[in-house]
């Protein structure tokens, strides 16, 4: 019989290995999180884009196939920008080249941006749903807010991009930190400060977060296999949090752009951007990011910069194109291999223990 | 007795510990080397800012007091830009405030940058020194002269930043390549394309090299203790080249300004800066990359932008202010330590193999 060196993270999460399903909003549904549940880890609900019924029903559903195990649910804490209208312009003047070409009218109404923050809304749903888990991006709820969820008896964690993040998170009473290390797929969780050319690699930012802090850390980014969990712990990490090595799984949504991105050489390239939301994320290069530049002051504030996107995306994937897809994935997202998702769980834990010489 | 899981760097490289002590040019003379390789470790020597003559004289220095140890000779393989005086005014009209600030007078005649590629010259010198191990940044030398520094018998190594560049400097005839992740400080290595936004992350671009070449790979970026060796040898690497780590030893000739700079707070937070060379490197950010941002189209080429810098560096260090040193480090570089060199190599090696399990 095998055992993890630290067994800090499945005491608190009730987990059989030290191993989070990362959320991931938008292929993620209950049907990713069964699977890496069923196999031992955390499974990860993104509640971010989905409405209280939607997140009501995913949940029911994860109860019925998942039985006992426990659930994470994923927040957004952003605030949400005041309309501004002229910057919203400015925005679809930028993208009509791209709107005639595919033969969009640019002054089509858009779809509302569809990532809203944790609120009195979502906190009353918590307190009816009951996950053992919950997890924050982009900080924390606020205080009143954070202490009904605690009240809840739900382990809160949330991700830390910088070690006065984890610093802060820690004062306001997280269970666990998620290090961030810039090599992670999807949105940076930064909240303190907007420089994201400072922003520390898993290596660098692992360790000393481990340092300042004494909760257990959860280490993301640039993790896709076993050696990178065992790597994490290794530096002393409690578990690793784990998304783009799920995202060519049959129970994960990924679009099927995106798929053949993901299992392409374009995988070996990914940089930061903020076209696709207003928020410094990371994907696989394509070509509105090669063509107006991966950041760019053009794009609104969080999540505003989405809206006039989707129009793009929808025309585009329709042809098969992955010109205006948010590609997120990490730096590793070569490592993906296209397996169940359990069997991707599985695979990184017992390699992860092999590495570890257990 | 304890003994290292991969063999292989240690056989190929005649040390006794897998790990490098990285070059870095300015401050690491002969003394750092003899010291690092004395604990068992490769001492390195940067050449580019030298003379021949003055590399002579380091190397005899060197061999004098390691005895019979290895020695690393480092050397840059860009190309000379072409004399461009409309970017050099532009940029001495860009410093000019700064010139003024300090009393300097903003036409004063320049140093010349003193970076110099790897050429003829060199090569001839290292047919004549015969060090035992070359490695290279940006990229190798052209291939006639590389073809005479393999014939003095001489283990070549040299810096890759991509998967694509590892596999470039595998088909050249590298012995090992030096996997440098993003983390690391100093120059970036980057020779194939210019793109740094899309530069990975240790966690990630080791394993990745690890499953693309045959080659031993060493871990760069990130790794300042012992258990950042030992995750970097879980990652698959054959050893580990680590730099910023012996900037607080006494026999680096780290300025006192930089010294300062890497004991306080500021240590936290470094970036990737091309106004002290031309070229992108890591470094802690101080007032001149605050000011004209991190990256500006304004600093001339490598090693171009340099000249205009070192009048106004000197009177700034001589009142004590780090304003205008390039402050080179990593991103660990708050874990380094004020400790003899001897005494990093060995505690390093040590807590690796305690973390290793050995």
């Amino acid at each position: 019989m095998t055992s993890w060196p630290d067994t800090r993270l499945c005491d608190l999460l009730g987990i059989t290995l030290p191993l989070i399903q990362a959320p991931m909003a938008g292929p993620n549904d209950h049907a990713l999180a069964v699977a890496a549940a069923s196999a031992g880890a955390l499974g990860s609900l993104p509640c971010a884009m989905l409405s209280s019924e939607q997140i009501r029903a995913e949940v029911a559903r994860f109860r019925e196939l998942a039985l006992s195990r426990p659930l994470n649910l994923n927040f957004f804490c952003h605030r949400s920008p005041a309309p501004d209208a002229t910057r919203d312009a400015a925005w679809r003047a930028a993208l009509k080249p791209f709107y005639l070409e595919l033969g969009l009218d640019p002054d089509m109404p858009l779809p509302a941006a569809t990532r809203r923050p944790f609120d009195a809304e979502s906190c009353a749903l918590v307190e009816q749903l009951r996950p053992e888990v919950l997890s924050f991006h982009f900080g924390l709820p606020e205080p009143a807010l954070l202490a009904r969820v605690k009240a809840t008896g739900a382990r809160v964690l949330s991700s830390a991009t910088t070690v006065d993040e984890a610093r802060w998170l820690a004062g306001q009473g997280c269970d666990a930190i998620i290090a961030q290390g810039v090599e992670a797929g999807g949105h940076r969780g930064v909240f303190l400060g907007d420089d994201i050319s400072t922003q520390p690699g898993t290596f660098a930012l692992l360790p000393q977060i481990v340092d300042a802090v004494e909760l257990p850390v959860i280490a993301a980014g640039g993790i896709a296999d076993g050696r990178g969990m065992a790597a994490a712990l290794t530096l002393g990490a409690a578990g690793v949090q784990i998304g783009t090595a799920y995202l060519l799984a049959p129970e994960c949504k990924t679009p099927a752009v995106h798929r053949a991105a993901l299992q392409s050489a374009a995988a070996e390239h990914t940089s930061l951007t903020n076209l696709f939301s207003g928020r410094p994320a990371r994907g696989i290069v394509n070509r509105l990011m090669r063509e107006l530049g991966p950041l760019s002051v053009l794009a609104p504030a969080f999540p505003q910069a989405s809206a006039a996107l989707a129009p793009l995306r929808a025309a585009a994937e329709a042809r098969g194109s992955a010109d205006f897809t948010p590609l997120w994935a990490g730096q590793a997202a070569s490592l993906a291999r296209a397996q169940p998702a359990a069997e991707i769980t599985r695979r990184i834990a017992a390699e992860a223990l092999r590495c570890l010489g257990q």
